[in-house]
């Protein structure tokens, strides 16, 4: 069928982090052939933090994800697996065996300010004969001409869409606008966006994208994703038909892989709460929390005050020592003892 | 100060629903202290379906609501107490006795189509010197001109504030602002806007009404409320804080009743489930869940049939005796055997 819109799944990638990385390949099959019932054309299977993210310092999987590839590959009778990719994580060597696994579909993802890091990976997935997709993660932390600009890059390199990515849930409906707009009017390829729902405006992000012009929407099932889990992959479904769009994707049967599968093993619910809503008002990507938890614990300082502050700070990945930075700093100010 | 939104915290009325109506005078005692000082100005405490709800039909009150409001005043320093009341499940004697126990607000609410039941009702809450607003529930079901003609019904009555209600969970952001336009358009008094999150549009539907107009949108702590719950009332306040509206309300605080009492008692997550989807999608009222399940279960048929059946025929309640009627017609169709 002509599809309006591709709802891509990414239950079995982004959902890998609040899983702890410990999907079995049981769960992988049974949720691969469901979203492959329902008519999903491309689904993610990788470790949270893409291809080689399966590491002490990113979490171990519990299953080999290559493995988890050929798992849900096999399953699939007509939907294709796709795979991240953050280079520096993930090397040339992780997408060919990722390839021989299966995969049909590259995703590179970088910072929104680094795409140039990915040319290689980039050129690589066209070499593969992969479709191959440009990500641009906390798409919230430029300006809209570098979002542009770094965009470009992406499609120069031979990325066939390039993702706005709200990495934190931390872009309001307008902002969304603003960025895809300014990529559809820009750009020659197509656009996908990617939302996380830490300020309960996944959905509505997702919609403002599409009427910018976005025509790749991320989801996953139940929610199940980093920080308070992405845009509800059925909730979509249902949502868009309700708007007239054709997604190619099945109301009951995809409702049936959410509640009848996903629901029974996720380990918690995908709530907006205290430390999820902090990230997305802040801005503040959820590797950080772990680590300001502690700190504000052992600095008896408000882990919001330090988030919200890292926030401020425009912290990135890597810059993990500021946060005690900064809640010594709190500590002092408010002369608490430490 | 001055504010330009007021968020009507609903936690200890709508989350009546999900508590099955057994909110004990502690919880309530320390919601409505958290409330007040985070610096909500109304909050509503009542049965779920209004004063005089507690009943074999609708559920019995584990405390008497009276009492509960009683608590509730005693703990407000700025905080104002409203009460919902539904003519016909609801008295005159009841708002009276509401009063007595300190209530300050009444929103008198009516199905969409019959605001005009309503119009003692709203004479006397004004009468008593109360903040009356009128209440059009289930406003996906009616026309927009339908949809204006009750709320001027309510501004003749004397009603101070008309809201959009969306009981079910229904309407889509286009369609609330028609809404909330079009009374904005027509009538002078203030608007109010209140959603529910069973198509995960309750925030970004909240923002569509505000920028239509609204200036009283309601919220609950940790979504408590019937179906997929409401908007978050936590997570409004840092929208809104990020949008630059004033709503005088604290964010940390009001973080803070949410996730350190709300969530400690709530019994479970107010996830977008199956059933809460299905409600949404079909626009079907929560109030006719449980009869659809189990006749789902007689007849041997899939509860979502029935549901989206009983939505496109515009079901209200008091027709629950149309749901056998549907599943044996389902059933009958199928040829499943009874």
């Amino acid at each position: 069928m002509k599809r309006d819109l591709q709802i891509v799944d990414v239950t079995l990638r982004d959902g890998s982090h609040a899983m702890k990385h410990a999907f079995t390949e049981e769960q992988v099959r049974q949720v691969a052939k469901g979203l492959d019932q329902a008519g999903i054309e491309y689904l993610e299977v990788t470790h949270g933090d893409g291809l080689g993210g399966s590491s002490l310092q990113y979490g171990f999987s519990k299953v080999n994800e290559m493995k988890l590839i050929e798992a849900a590959a096999e399953e699939c009778s007509q939907a294709k697996i796709s795979v991240l990719l953050l280079p520096g994580i993930g090397i040339k060597e992780d997408l060919e065996d990722a390839v021989k696994a299966g995969a049909k579909m590259v995703r590179v993802a970088t910072h929104v300010t680094e795409a140039d890091v990915a040319k290689q990976h980039i050129e690589l997935g066209r070499n593969l004969g992969l479709k191959t997709v440009g990500f641009l993660m906390m798409a919230h932390m430029a300006p809209i001409d570098k979002v542009v600009e770094q965009a470009k890059l992406f499609e120069s390199y031979g990325a066939e869409i390039v993702y706005v990515t709200d990495s934190a849930g931390a872009l309001l409906p307008h902002e969304v606008k603003e960025r895809v707009s300014a990529l559809k009017e820009n750009l020659s390829c197509e656009i996908g966006f990617h939302g996380h729902n830490n300020l309960s405006l996944a959905m509505a992000n997702t919609m403002a994208a599409i009427e910018s012009g976005a025509t790749y929407v991320d989801g996953s099932l139940r929610c199940l994703g980093a920080g308070s889990g992405n845009t509800q992959t059925e909730v979509m479904a249902a949502v868009f038909d309700r708007l007239g769009y054709k997604t190619g994707v099945e109301l009951y049967p995809i409702m049936d892989v959410a509640n009848n599968i996903v629901a029974k093993f996720m380990p918690r619910p995908q709530e907006v709460t205290g430390s999820s809503l902090i990230m997305g008002y802040s801005g503040v990507y959820s590797s950080f929390l772990l680590f300001t938890q502690e700190a504000a614990k052992k600095f008896n300082v408000d882990e919001r005050d330090i988030l919200v502050e890292l926030g401020r700070m425009q912290a990135v990945g890597g810059q993990e020592d500021l946060i005690y930075e900064v809640a010594r700093e709190f500590a002092r100010s408010k002369k608490v003892p430490v």
